[in-house]
């Protein structure tokens, strides 16, 4: 787009504003305004989801899941057949009211989540122990009618995942929970370089019909928490719901055991705010939609000439390494860009930087006389400029690829360790948190909704969660940072988006 | 899922309950019923749907184009902006009229298709001649209230992708509209082993807002015609709707010249009734979710050791083949099922027949003492039992499923060219079109829309297009099969789906 870069507000000033100065410079998305909460998903921004689709989905079917497609609308009165769950999400549905011309003898809503719908044709398909467990995803769009939105993180509609499964036992859908919160888990650290904490929701906090909710939690550069993900344990709410029987191996007929789980385009928010600086975007290789920029420098036409052959001929070397994971079923090219256009070097350097290109490649007659290339990287320890040997450069771009992703994982982990506190007094608690200041916050609580409702009316700050072992400080006795009453184990607490 | 299999119809006696026989027996989708003339698309159709999508988006991003999301939900005023637009998707939309527990203000229509809202970005994101081409597809669901449905040719929530782009001249968007439709019949006949003919809609026939629409038809088995994909030349037309003007190069302010063009979840339809016999689904290999399936046989645990041993070490080698294309952005290992259940193996031999797996390979004690596999190709000429050396059927399995994919598209070819016919008297026309019967038919035709409504009427036969070089019969001059009027060239008449 032809529009001229604008400034970036610096995190310490606005972050809210440095957010969407970020999105709106490395041209990502743009709020709809025509519909209401709703974003665009320009292509660089769509090309992450993209990657991030494909790094799931891979991981969703090498753990047996397969995908499938269920309506858009749900008949408005299943909502209402799980009771917690239609409470829940009651308040945000947008409902259908005509089609073809007519009003329609009973609305629909658009599907907030598919619970419903998928548990009414569970009921069809299943009858015995032999058709379970039945593990199935859907990538699909959702809409929940919020009030407040924000790019990415909270939208009226959404782009997600829903995995919905089904099991002969509470034991089997137990595990389905914790590995696939063991999927996003893993995805998050590894590929997004986003470290999260892993943990249990309280009853307040948990999804609208679940018996408990797993979930990972980041930690944003602000010290809020995103929930990035998130594994249900549903127990047999929405099998009563809906009535999916089984006749199980001893000939009884019972209740299946499901779960659900998901992530969404939130993911991108989290992205963003877990590695990009005052100077725009940074992104991890892994999901990088662009992995070098090469600039190529010349002052006459004859250096255009043996440059732009130089950069055509480093970018034809560069593009045919695969550089995805051992065993996953993509092919992930190292996708290379050559700006040649009439512009100031500078002004190209400032352009891809804010698009968060891992590497920038200069190529003048310079360095086509000595053999080499001039690399820099985005940020971290080795963003400064290098000269390097041309063929050593492509021979070791792989690695050079993987030490980046590290040190952003790295760095991620640090700034997490560096703002993550343990608090005991209620006054440090308040001092903590005071105005806009967040942390994750490692603290006792006494484990009533009351007390957890008292804190978040005084301080804004929610239970993110109940670490899961290993996730947190071991588990020790102590007593609730608000009411002073008996604790067994620290929580993590923060504000959140 | 358990339920037993059921009978499926021939063809010759119901044909259109043979169809809806296939896609429940190879469990491929179902109707959803709950929700007016949508349906379930069930994990084996959907893997089919997102190979589709896979080779699509390969071609989509090779030829410059780039994925992104507008929102679900389109103002209903932008459907008003464009005359033609409104007439045609009007009577089919559904209203969100709604939304968290309020009525809006103005009702949303769920997307019908996007020109609208897309049109709406564009005016903002196009400036300047250095804006264009812009070059945009989306994967989304759309939805249009039909009231006659039938499983993926027609239902009224369906997925598609819909390209979207803008150029600085006429001459550009008519060669974007046609090398669209290259890549469609290109994909057609290269991977669904459909053949097409390519053409143009008549006035009557073409797209809402389009100045022109081109086509794919492809012949199902009863002669009936699918229209298989479309790319439209949207001249000004939805410029001029949304203002979208750029500066050109030499400073004049100009509406840009736009496209769109898309292919749905009907493809799979087409798919189904191209290859599809009386045993149920026929795939080609470069759609089949599963390659091969191995059938163990044996009488005792001894031999049961042996023989799954080596099964699993047949399905290792094959599932280590890579059957993609060259140059592709995916992956494409052969997909391998090893049936050990315990069951007859006539039954696990009917059970995978009706899911149109390429090849069945039956592995018994007598076949591991000889070192080879008894092969079993679905179809063609090929489809009797082959016993063949293990290693050279492993060495030469790619070739194996080439042949076959080119065996189902001279099939497909075979039936095309048996079933169409050049008419020239009314006569003939009526009697080829008795009742229920269809084929293709060359016809003159006026060029009139009275006379193209008047043959309508009476036979329930449509123009699918006016073809482009090469795609019929040489242009000749004739007189109209009904009006008996001037006519310059043959067009293509069949009914329809």
């Amino acid at each position: 787009m032809s529009s001229k870069p604008e400034k970036i507000t610096p995190r310490s000033e606005d972050y809210p504003k440095w957010y969407q100065d970020v999105i709106r410079e490395a041209d990502l998305a743009e709020p709809a305004k025509v519909v209401k909460g709703c974003m665009v998903i320009k292509p660089y921004g769509f090309a992450i989801w993209e990657k991030i689709q494909r790094g799931l989905d891979s991981r969703f079917k090498d753990t047996g899941h397969e995908n499938a497609y269920f309506p858009l609308l749900v008949p408005q009165s299943f909502i209402t057949k799980e009771a917690e769950h239609v409470e829940g999400f009651a308040p945000e549905l947008a409902v259908v009211t005509h089609a073809g011309g007519e009003k329609l003898e009973e609305p629909y809503v658009i599907r907030p989540t598919s619970e419903t719908i998928i548990g009414h044709f569970f009921g069809k398909w299943i009858s015995s122990h032999r058709d379970l467990p039945m593990l199935i995803n859907q990538w699909a769009n959702v809409m929940r009618w919020e009030l407040r939105t924000r790019m990415f993180l909270r939208t009226t509609e959404f782009l997600w995942q829903e995995g919905h499964t089904a099991h002969a036992t509470h034991e089997e859908s137990e595990e389905e929970v914790r590995k696939m919160l063991g999927v996003y888990s893993e995805f998050a650290e590894g590929t997004m370089a986003m470290p999260v904490v892993r943990g249990i929701k309280t009853e307040t906090e948990k999804f609208a019909g679940a018996v408990q909710s797993l979930c990972i939690e980041a930690m944003m550069q602000d010290g809020k928490a995103l929930q990035a993900g998130t594994s249900h344990d549903l127990g047999q709410n929405f099998g009563k719901a809906f009535d999916v029987k089984f006749q199980s191996e001893s000939g009884d007929l019972e209740y299946v055991w499901q779960t659900s789980w998901g992530v969404s385009t939130r993911l991108v928010g989290g992205l963003i705010m877990t590695h990009s600086d005052d100077e725009g975007l940074v992104l991890p290789p892994a999901l990088a939609p662009i992995h070098a920029v090469v600039i190529p420098i010349y002052k006459n036409d004859e250096q255009k000439v043996a440059v732009m052959e130089a950069s055509e001929r480093l970018k034809k070397q560069l593009c045919a390494i695969d550089i995805a994971p051992e065993g996953v079923r993509y092919r992930d090219f190292i996708e290379v860009r050559i700006d040649d256009r009439d512009m100031r070097p500078g002004a190209k350097f400032y352009h891809w930087e804010r698009r968060g290109v891992p590497m920038r490649i200069e190529l003048g007659p310079k360095d086509l006389d000595k053999g080499q290339v001039c690399v820099k990287m985005r940020t971290g320890g080795t963003g400064k400029k290098e000269f390097l040997d041309a063929g050593a450069f492509v021979e070791g771009v792989k690695a050079r690829l993987d030490a980046y992703q590290a040190e952003l994982l790295a760095a991620a982990h640090q700034r997490v360790a560096d703002r993550t506190v343990t608090l005991d007094t209620w006054d440090d608690f308040v001092k903590t948190f005071k105005d806009d200041a967040s942390t994750f916050a490692w603290c006792h609580w006494d484990g009533t909704s009351e007390t957890e409702a008292a804190i978040k009316a005084e301080t804004k700050v929610t239970i993110r969660c109940i670490p899961l072992p290993g996730q947190g400080p071991d588990a020790e006795p102590g007593v609730c940072i608000k009411s002073g009453k008996p604790s067994t184990q620290r929580v993590l607490m923060a504000k959140s988006y």
